[in-house]
């Protein structure tokens, strides 16, 4: 929908579909009759009656949308309507549909499916966003530009350096996702109370055979009114689009014209070529926007009344669908972007020149107090960054003019104050450190 | 769609659907043309062109939001198509769509108008639901039933006094809402940097003009990065729908078998008579657990850059919609339970009694203690509640068993020291205060 | 305490320290007490005592959270700790102490005098905010800036416009948070049930003289579980910062070394001087970051129980001290570094030179279009551009260099084409309006 | 403080104090020297005299925040108070002090500090908490008790099934909430840009020499404006606190007077004997309440920029340390509240029995549909619950009075219709299941 273009992308969108949603809801009741008719419980006629009535497009979304308003869950006019499709082909195999189900069993096991069928969508962008950005770390592990902390100059790094620090946030940002999508992939079954109890005492049989169908683990119980798995996911949703929307908002910083250093891919147009166009960095920073009040409302909808709530659950799926949407957008957009993105690297050497060197005053600090005390060294830099203002000359020409510089610093040191290469300190060491790493769980 | 079909109702699915969206935006572009015409700035014969082409039925929604996701506004392809479908019955009017524009007018003025539909919908559900409460109010003057509080019996009330009181708080929630609707009825119309330098002199002759034509008012200046208005709109959905939220917990707990004070309409099936559907309530908590989110969401997204913003602007359209449909839902929802409540008298008097009289224990503690004392008093009650509990007779009757009773409390007291009617202090004037309030701003 | 100490003032701090709410606290019970002896319900001895007692240097704030915690709510150990005072010095008074209220009276109404006393305090600093905006908006009426939308360069605005920007949304934001403390200035007095019945038919006696004590006014009804006036509040104060944090957020984007066009005072130090010191619009944007989540807490919180609510309620304090606190840190600090913010004109100049006269494409197509059709306007600038990067020469330049430009633009427009003066359109009416617009209710 | 008292615990508080923010900011910088010192990059006796100065308390926290507030940190004005300190005592050593580190190095150490001593304080607190609940399923495994289903009843389960499902919930939430304080203990060591430069080549080797010192982990970088470790802390605790706040609101609603089915320890007083008091539960659902705010907002402030952030890092401590807090004081309340329940198996029967056996109604279409067909299923039950209303009558004897009855059931099943015993199905099995369940990671 227009109204939430910038949220979704074509295969989320179709992923979280009405279609896609009630296939889901079909699948299940398919599956549960299979398994079932495999446990001797219900004849295999009904089980081949129901998978072949449950099918997506002999249905209307509308129609079930309007009916499952008035009784607060599309589970109930749904079942209804393959009952009644059912019982045209075959009246006697109507009885089985939905047996010993309930009808949130349905529609949370069909939310787990589109959840199981969104990973990949995710983690095909993900790679191609991490893979570009280690090749960016490698390309630039020796291009010099300058830190930047609390939006002022600060002491160089690489742009190597920052492009690995992202690539560990996403790393480890991914693992949380990866695994709490993992988490979901349950079956929900439990019947009225969560008991099984319409099925005797073959309702773990059933919840097993039902899982094997699907696909599914089979978890401790049912959790009807335990959301920590979705939650987890949804909050894994909003921590790692937190590093995506870090990451698009640095290059959208480093893309204004008075910095340069970086552009996406598409910049500029015959008619407006000043313009870098930041829409891929945009999108994400949106979705980075958006995401925690999502968090927060899957979070408070989690106090579920006793065996099926009354709300907090009713609340769910459009949170989850715009959650997941969302990250996805965010992924796919800044994956374009990274992919596309070219590095000024000339443009970064000359925003730290820009500096006349005055951000390798630490420096000298470090260098001089050891020996000078830190109040000389101080007295020391202020007097040479006095010099550089009033000359309009380098820090190091105002050092250089000062006899106590020599005492305290070698020629080498002095020599090469200014010079970003000799300042990087364990930039390349971290560097790598980050690229190897990999988060243990 | 069916992933959000308790969180919007019919009407305001079609409110914001991509038709709106999109003849909202095209109704944007012809009525600036006709401003500009009639100003003299561009030829009458391009204003009826680009009125003429303006119909949504001519552009294709999904096409627009696929390129509008790669420049991360849909304003940019809608314009091109207008433009193309001009030129095709009018070259010459071509060059005159969109004139003095930027993307962001367009948009932000098309949610304006949708947002301006949009309100009258909720206001006749609100207009139901209001006066639902009062007619209950009314007829439930001298109902008496439990205070709650914590969960837990307090001494009597009046359902009459908890509809009135219910009726106050949506009377401030609504007319919060009114007034935040009110105050988003304004154009935007500012131009690339929000100076309207593309028309010269003539930029706020335009915008009076345009805004005539759309039916709004002119702001005092363009707010593409202040976006307070509409973040008092969303927040006032919040605030309303929390209101809306705490009337439907309540009834959901009254509706609890074991209480059974209040029933929403077509409760019970034939199945299962013991289940009184609590859908409409249900819904309507499903809304206000997941606002509140949507809220900081929104909040979040004020942090605008400069003239326009990276990423705020573009998380705005989502939350939104999400917002206003889902006050909306819950609004439907809940007018129509409380449109058919039934009340059941008898059970609340039943519940009182229930309690055996303990609740009264601070009526006497409230009559005796200015005489006796607060510890005599106290001690009094405790003796009473001690007797009535191992003889199972009431409080009443422990309480005249003592002989201090009659020191310190009226005949007339002890004998209806029971009686919910003789213990509701000032319900009834509180319940025709709070009905005849009219909130002032 | 340091965990907090850049989201509050000394001020602000003080306002909601220990001290404070056991006074607020005691306040009330005292204005009780002489409401009652007013009106001859208890002694005026009685009153007298409760007064003398009702000092906060008194009492154990520890003490009275240990115990506080174990029954919910501190009211309950405070109106024990007062009425044992009370009790050591006239015993017979004793009795008369908390009469007729309960504990969320208490409470409530303290907290409703907290804020009473925290509105100046902000109300000063957006005085001293809106009083600095302003005088910069004049000195910077004619101090023209590039435009940047998407956080690219866009064509001219003057800095007093934007300024101007500013402080109409301030006034409207502030507006609402104004009214927003008004509406909360209400008593806060039910009893039990919210009927007042421990007070017979002398309730709302009681409640008009008790207000009267407190300066407060008398609501139309006990609001224990209609929290929307505090709700308003809160989401004011989000509206609020969402604007404070937009401000800040640009002036740290005009502060970065490579735009220098700002400075917060205070910039620079001997040894760093390369760095501005963003300190004041660092605190504001946390505040904002902050504060949306802590609408969204307050929203969820709504959802109160019956006559007194299970957990919503009890989770209010801390976030409403939290909200208040943080709206207010943001405010200080921004008051004091607009206050004291140096304004580069000279670089703001520069910035706009630096685009080579890009920036003035739309200009060209906004004077060639309606002569020359979309299309050749396009094409001009296009040309006009190449030629412009290929030569290293402006834009004007590039311009004349087409045979065409002289066709469709006049010499004046030509000549003048990239001089910001020529291109501010309604710039100037815009920031007059800003500025003397009053937000009507 | 006061307006706090419910959102934390003796406990937690003195972890967040003052004294132990200063103290743990001060172990860093002691802590840096022996490192540095251990590599002979500074003399041991400088590592002794910084060490012998960094003591808590000689250090004043208001004059530190007030100071820390104009320059948006307190690590500034606490390096130069202990700078001092150590001058007076060993003048040569002052110029030692935080050699190679900067502010959010000794800040972010030292919240991961407070976090590792807060942690024990909940585990503690988890422990008792799934214990109790562990011994309160095993004891009441065969307790009968109504499911409930949106508020409303349904078939019956076990109270024992109910509290495994809840211990199994804390499993998982404990887990998450464990592993992600586990991933914070990492210390932060970058220096200005994140490069370790001042330590020239030996950078690497403090951080490790540090981390040994203080008993953490090296990250792979630093972590500066990689926020996700404490964003997946405070998500971790938003989930647990989700299902704290589930159980809590179940055990409230158990308390109900009608309900009548549970009650937490210290109910009632001598004079509100009515009264449950639930004020452990009401603790643990206000931090329910309010902890989904919070993670919002953290996550909001995960969009830091470049190599330390404007805005973002600087919202953190309040609403990590809020966050942390309420989840202990949610936690400490319940694991109270279930420490010391008490069941009332009699009225879980009885609630059962007042439903006349409707919610059998689903037993009887479980088996009679798959030999009936469901058409016919209903009608025998709607039968049979019309006869049971207009009689007064069970519904078992409303069914046996119907001659359809005992063609589809056994007579042992109709004996037993409405026997909860017999309509457990998997209840037993499930319990076991969910209590020997060991969340896997």
């Amino acid at each position: 929908m227009l109204i939430d273009y910038l949220a979704t992308t074509d295969a989320l969108s179709e992923a979280f579909s009405d279609r896609a949603v009630l296939q889901a809801m079909l699948d299940f009741e398919a599956a549960l009759a299979a398994a079932e008719a495999r446990l001797g419980i219900i004849p295999q006629q009904a089980a081949d009656a129901i998978r072949t009535a449950a099918d997506a497009k002999h249905f209307d979304a509308a129609a079930i949308a309007r009916d499952g308003r008035a009784q607060s869950t599309i589970s109930i006019p749904l079942v209804k309507a393959l009952t009644a499709r059912v019982k045209e082909n075959d009246p006697d195999s109507a009885r089985f549909v939905h047996l010993g189900a309930t009808s949130q069993d349905v529609a949370d096991t069909a939310m787990v499916q589109l959840l199981k069928r969104a990973e990949p969508i995710l983690a095909s962008d993900h790679d191609r966003l991490e893979s570009a950005l280690r090749t960016l770390s490698d390309r630039h592990a020796n291009t010099v530009m300058l830190g930047r902390t609390l939006l002022q100059p600060a002491p160089p790094i690489t742009f190597g350096l920052k492009a690995a620090g992202w690539v560990a946030a996403l790393a480890s940002g991914w693992r949380r996702l990866h695994q709490s999508f993992a988490e979901t992939k349950v079956l929900q079954f439990g019947g009225a109370s969560g008991t099984l109890a319409a099925l005797g005492d073959r309702g773990l049989d059933v919840a097993q055979a039902l899982a094997a169908e699907l696909k599914l683990d089979v978890p401790p119980g049912p959790w009807h009114t335990n959301r920590d798995r979705l939650a987890a996911l949804v909050a894994a949703c909003g921590i790692y689009t937190g590093t995506l929307g870090k990451i698009a908002g640095d290059i959208a910083l480093l893309m204004q014209d008075e910095v340069g250093e970086a552009a996406e891919p598409g910049s500029g147009s015959s008619t407006m070529p000043h313009k870098r166009n930041a829409a891929g960095c945009v999108v994400t920073i949106a979705a980075a926007t958006r995401v925690p009040g999502l968090v927060a409302s899957f979070l408070t909808g989690m106090a579920q009344e006793h065996e099926r709530g009354a709300g907090g659950w009713q609340a769910e799926w459009p949170t989850l669908a715009a959650t997941v949407q969302s990250t996805g957008a965010a992924l796919a957009s800044l994956a374009s972007a990274i992919g596309g993105l070219s590095v000024d690297s000339e443009r970064m050497r000359q925003n730290i020149e820009r500096t006349n060197g005055a951000i390798f005053a630490e420096r000298v600090i470090a260098l001089a107090a050891p020996k000078a005390g830190k109040d000389a060294a101080q007295a020391l830099v202020a007097a040479a960054l006095s010099r550089s203002r009033e000359s309009g000359k380098s820090f190091r020409d105002g050092l250089m003019s000062s006899p106590d510089a020599s005492r305290w610093l070698s020629d080498e040191d002095l020599n090469t104050i200014d010079s970003p290469e000799q300042y990087l300190g364990s930039a390349e060491s971290l560097r790598q450190r980050l690229l190897s790493w990999r988060p243990e769980r």
